[in-house]
């Protein structure tokens, strides 16, 4: 038995999200497929993502885990070439080393990077449209970054949570939020030590509300304090969001 | 009867290419479709575009002709924003004026840019896999500058067209064939005043075969005087291509 430790990047837009369902077809499906030649029997194995992107997310890096009965002289780079020779060339396996037996991407996960991207232009580039949420606007990207402030921290995110997500702990430390500004887009950089179910867009959401002067920028107090989902803004549309990078 | 000029960009990867086709959808048939709520009897009148983009071929600015017996109180861009309603999110209007009466997309270009991109990482984004040729290889390309200096000028391109087209003049001038270096890729850049079928990318493979070292740099004159397109390199896949530009 050996762990290894694989980072994926992923074009979402054609699959369920990474987990597994039984109306659609996902990533952890067919990273599973592809290790399966690898197997005993040929049985596809247990992968374990770090994050459960929903459907329509990307990923740049991000990393999962997987326990395989495989014989030690087959390299964790020959097990990533094989693998990248079964998968689609929407999933890429970008890269695969050898862990510490019995480590797990998800609970020994650190912290996660997410990136949020916004078109601003008036007519969005064909290019992109699986990549940006399209808000032509001018938006009030001080204000937002003001707002962007009071989510930085310690907090009780349950606000920023989808309805019926059923956690008990909802307490995050947000590490930055950073709004870099592109040409004709925004991206909001967001790192933490983990999210809530949708955390990430309920908080493009908010903070879009804010640079459209919807609300204003020192709402978002008001929004963690509620402990309502109702209080914050609307869940930004998944296609914008990309999981960058997990930390260990 | 009025004219318009309308500029367009495309992802070309779901279209069997510009040209209106019996067993494919073109990107000219849903232009003309997308104009036919201002045509006289619904009927969508002929678009006409400056160049044919084959299937999977991309455009940020392909440039297109139409005569239109709309009512002069509606603007051009009134014009834009309703065909813009009505076509898909993967192609787009990104300009429409008035144009003089009798204005030809075709007829009427000057020249044309265009752009092949090509990876060289040994893996391939996922998020580029439709707009760029994969190539992992380390290529000369000084070799390639040099074999892509010899076609630039004016010569008969016959050993450059695809087979099969029949056009009786084959002698085009090429004014710029710049070959750029973004991380990971090549960018090759070819300005000229007009294109057989399929010319730039068979330029593009004799040039990669150049660089691979499959043919030394010296052989492209060759290539040219043969004037047989058997004597050039392999044609590049349609989908590393883009049209850029159309000049008047």
């Amino acid at each position: 038995m050996r762990s290894l430790k694989l980072t994926l990047a992923y074009d979402g837009t054609n699959y369920a999200g990474w987990q597994r369902q039984t109306n659609g077809l996902s990533v952890q499906q067919l990273v599973e497929e592809a290790l399966a030649p690898m197997s005993p029997g040929g049985v596809p194995p247990t992968v374990v993502g770090a994050g459960r992107t929903d459907a329509g997310v990307h990923a740049l890096g991000q990393v999962a885990s997987v326990n395989l009965n495989v014989d030690g002289e087959l390299t964790a780079s020959a097990v990533q070439r094989a693998m990248n020779f079964r998968l689609p060339a929407d999933i890429r396996v970008i890269g695969a080393v050898d862990a510490p037996l019995g480590f797990h991407a998800q609970f020994h996960a650190k912290g996660k990077s997410y990136r949020y991207r916004i078109a601003l232009m008036p007519i969005l580039s064909p290019f992109e449209r699986w990549f940006v949420w399209h808000c032509p606007m001018r938006p009030d990207v001080e204000a937002m970054r003001r707002a962007a402030t009071a989510l930085m921290g310690t907090h009780d995110f349950i606000s920023f949570q989808a309805r019926g997500a059923f956690i008990r702990d909802t307490v995050r430390t947000i590490h930055r939020v950073e709004i870099r500004e592109p040409a004709g887009e925004l991206a909001i950089e967001v790192d933490g030590d983990g999210f809530l179910r949708q955390m990430v867009r309920v908080m493009v959401g908010s903070l879009v509300d804010v640079g459209r002067g919807q609300k204003p920028a020192e709402s978002v107090a008001a929004m963690l304090a509620a402990r309502d989902r109702r209080a914050a803004g609307p869940t930004a549309p998944a296609h914008g969001l990309t999981l960058v990078s997990v930390r260990y």
